[in-house]
Parts: C-alpha cells; sequence; structure tokens
C-alpha cells in the first residue's frame, strides 16, 4: 500500500518561476518531484497547500505526495536535503493520514509581507523586502488592515487571471507591526501578516500595495474598507513586489 | 583642493572573492572603483578599514579616498548607489578630515559572526550562516569566549600567511548569545561579537572554530585561555567557515 507523506518546505523564491512545474522554466515543484524520482523509480506528482508566485518565498510551505517507498520519513528528508539545491530544504516530513490532500485540506494560511522602511537596503535583505524609503504611519496602515477581518468578497484585490468559484475568503489576522532593525543599517522592518482561510490571486499583495499608500499617507485609512466594498480591482493600488512576500505556515484541523 | 571622502559600505560577501582588488577576480575594492571612476574619469584608488575574505560580508566597512569632484556626499551616495551592482550599498557619506585614513585611523572593529544552530538552514539565511546541527552550550561559549577580553598576543588564533610586526591585540568585548528564531524556522541563531584594537588574519574565525569545540562539550571552557597562552595556532580547532562573519562596525576617535 502506498502511504500519503507530508513535508514541510521551505525556498528562496528569488531563483525560480515560481511553484508550478512549467516546462523549461525552474519551479520548486520541478525541483522536488526531480529529487523525489529516484525513490519511485517513476515521476511522483506532488501537490503544495497552494501556488505562490516567481520570487515569492516560503517558510513553510506544505506539500503532498504519495510513495511505495517505505523509506522512513527522517530518512527521506535526509535524503531529499541532500539531493535538493540549497534554496529549498525540507524543514520536517511525516507520514499523513491515506486521504491527506495539502491543497484541499488546508484550513489556514499564513502569509507574511515585509518592507525596509529606510533610506537604502542592507545587501542580505535585497531578495526578502520591498523598499520603501519615506518614513511610513505604521499605525495608520495597522488600523487600515483590520478592516479585512471577518468574511468578505475579496475580489477588488484579486488579480485579472484568477479562476476560482468564489471569491468570499475569511480572514482571522490582519496587521501590520515595524521593529527596528540593528542601529547599522539605519531602517526599520514593517511587517503585515495576514492568516486566512484561502488568498485569492496577488491578493496578499495587492493589500500591501494599498496598506503602502495608506502608510505614505497618499490614501485615508478608510480606503481599505472602502476599496473591499467597491468590489473593483481598479479602485486599488498598484500590486506590491514579489520578494517581499512569504506563505510563512499553513495550518490543518 | 581634493577633499577626502568616507563611506560606509555594506556588502554580501557570497558573490565577491574579498575585499582587496585582483585582477580577473570580482572584489569589492574593485566594483566600487569602477563605480567611482567617472567622477574623476581616472582611478580613485579607495582605502578600507580592513580586507574582508572571499564570503565574508560587511554591514559596517568604512572607506576613505580622495576626490576632485566637488559633488555634494549625498549626491554621490546615492549615485553611486545607481551604479554598484545591488550586492553593495554606499549606507553613509560624508566630508572626512583631510588626513582621514580609514586604515590607518580605526579605533575599533566590531565583528560578529553567526551559527545557525538548528537541523535545517532555512534558505534565506544560508549564505549568512555556519551550520551547526546538534544543540550547543552557549552558556559555556560565553564563558570561554570571556578569556579573551584584555590584551594579548593573539598569535594562537592568526592563519599562516599573515603578515603583521605585532600580533598583540586587544579585545574589549567577546560575547557569545543565542535567540530563537520565529517558530516556523525551529532553530536558533547563536551569534559570537567581538571588538577590540584590531584583527589577525582569520582570528575571529579561528576563535569561532574553538568556540564552537566548547559549545558541542568537544574541548573544555578553558581550552580558550589554554590556546591563547600557548601561542600556537596548531593547538586551536579547525578554522570556521567565511559565510557566518560580517564585519558589523568600525569606530574612529
Amino acid at each position: 500500500m502506498p502511504r500519503t507523506l507530508r513535508l514541510t518546505v521551505a525556498y528562496d523564491g528569488s531563483a525560480f518561476a515560481g511553484w508550478q512545474l512549467q516546462s523549461g522554466q525552474r519551479t520548486v515543484q520541478g525541483v522536488l518531484e526531480e529529487a523525489l524520482y529516484p525513490f519511485e523509480g517513476q515521476r511522483v506528482v506532488v501537490h503544495a497547500s497552494g501556488r505562490t508566485d516567481a520570487g515569492v518565498h516560503a517558510a513553510g510551505q506544505v506539500v503532498s505526495f504519495m510513495l511505495a517507498s517505505t523509506i522512513e520519513p527522517e530518512t527521506l528528508q535526509r535524503a531529499l536535503n541532500a539531493r535538493l539545491p540549497d534554496d529549498v530544504r525540507v524543514m520536517a516530513a511525516e507520514v499523513a493520514p491515506d486521504r491527506f490532500n495539502a491543497r484541499f485540506d488546508a484550513w489556514r494560511k499564513t502569509y507574511r509581507y515585509t518592507v525596509l522602511n529606510g533610506a537604502v537596503v542592507p545587501p542580505h535583505l535585497r531578495h526578502y523586502v520591498w523598499h520603501i524609503a519615506p518614513p511610513l504611519d505604521v499605525d495608520a496602515m495597522n488600523r487600515a488592515a483590520a478592516a479585512l477581518v471577518g468574511e468578505h468578497d475579496f475580489v477588488a484585490f484579486q488579480a485579472a487571471g484568477g479562476e476560482v468559484t468564489s471569491t468570499r475568503r475569511s480572514i482571522v489576522i490582519s496587521a501590520v507591526s515595524s521593529a527596528p532593525l540593528p542601529d547599522v543599517h539605519q531602517a526599520s522592518l514593517v511587517t503585515y501578516e495576514v492568516t486566512g482561510s484561502g488568498f485569492l490571486r496577488h491578493m496578499v499583495r495587492n493589500i500591501v500595495g494599498l496598506l503602502a499608500d495608506v502608510g505614505l499617507q497618499r490614501r485615508p485609512i478608510t480606503d481599505l474598507a472602502e476599496v473591499l466594498a467597491s468590489r473593483d480591482r481598479s479602485h486599488g493600488s498598484p500590486t506590491a513586489p514579489p520578494q517581499g512576500l512569504t506563505l510563512w505556515q499553513v495550518a490543518y484541523k
């Protein structure tokens, strides 16, 4: 009987054309399936909790697949990490219930989006932040973000090309906080954390684009609620760039 | 009259063959001098507080040079950052006293060395840490590190090939601390911070190699003082790898 395995996977999205397999492109799904191949001597199809776009990172993406091999999960984890490039790591591996599917069983997802607020981006952060030089009003951003908590139609924050039947989603955490970097960097990190039942295409980056305009006092705090209620993407702000975004954690019931 | 300028420079050392100009190699000095060339129409020779080795990073390297151009320092900073590759950033620029020399006038330097202590290295940290999987005894490391404070002959921690007249150096801070990473990463960062009048070739990395052996309980806490007193490099531990090391800050009187 093949077992269902569940991996927690972290990746640096900088050098990937996103999660999803695409012919001729380096994708996270592609390198994971390639690393799994020798364990079965054939392609192992892996399912993630959700796709991430090109340049987007993951700290705790969850992946499931069927495996006929009787290898111990810890052994598989070590063997995969030895085979994988160092911008993808298997952080944990376990046997899951037979019908477990990382995508369909996902209960809540958490994303974090990080802005470097300061004159110059310290080089070690350049692939992991959106650079905004003028000082951000973090309190205003946080108050604006709170308007998203609850169940709403998020179609105003969906990119064109989203292919979903319903655009209603439930958000349980939506908050902005700031933490100073060490003095030598002369900057702070402003982080948006959002946890919800699921997310539409570019939803987090579209929210952050609008939050940044609130933080820069280009738009009033009430505009997050206004745009949400308008159900019209054209009322929003430009999409924030991908490199600030990390799929942080996925929870299962 | 040419002025003396002083830059604070940060870099990600991953893709550099170190600070110092070397023909046919990508070096930090090389890309900085190349970026400065158009301001004078000729080579501008830059002096750093000290060389860093291949793979070693800087948060606050200090650089000085003479410039005939009357450009404002802030304008120069912006223009350099526009010309430089994104793994080198000018964090600050100012006019310095005429005889200022970043190397000879350096009063104290601070280095930080970071160890990822946990089973797996989160991908976004892979270029900035030394990976040690077994749990480290941070308290033992910190007690061992304290033995270096004061003025000593550090020849036992000098790599072969060091070209200095005296191997005596004065250390004012030498401490190890630990901070947990966010839960999702299941690891902590163990950081060695050292401030002193100057450092011999590979000195910090040789100290960290020995501290790691203390943290892993392969060597007693007293071995740091013993090796120091032996004045014999062969009594030490293997050199820690370069990517965990950052030249943090340089102070001038």
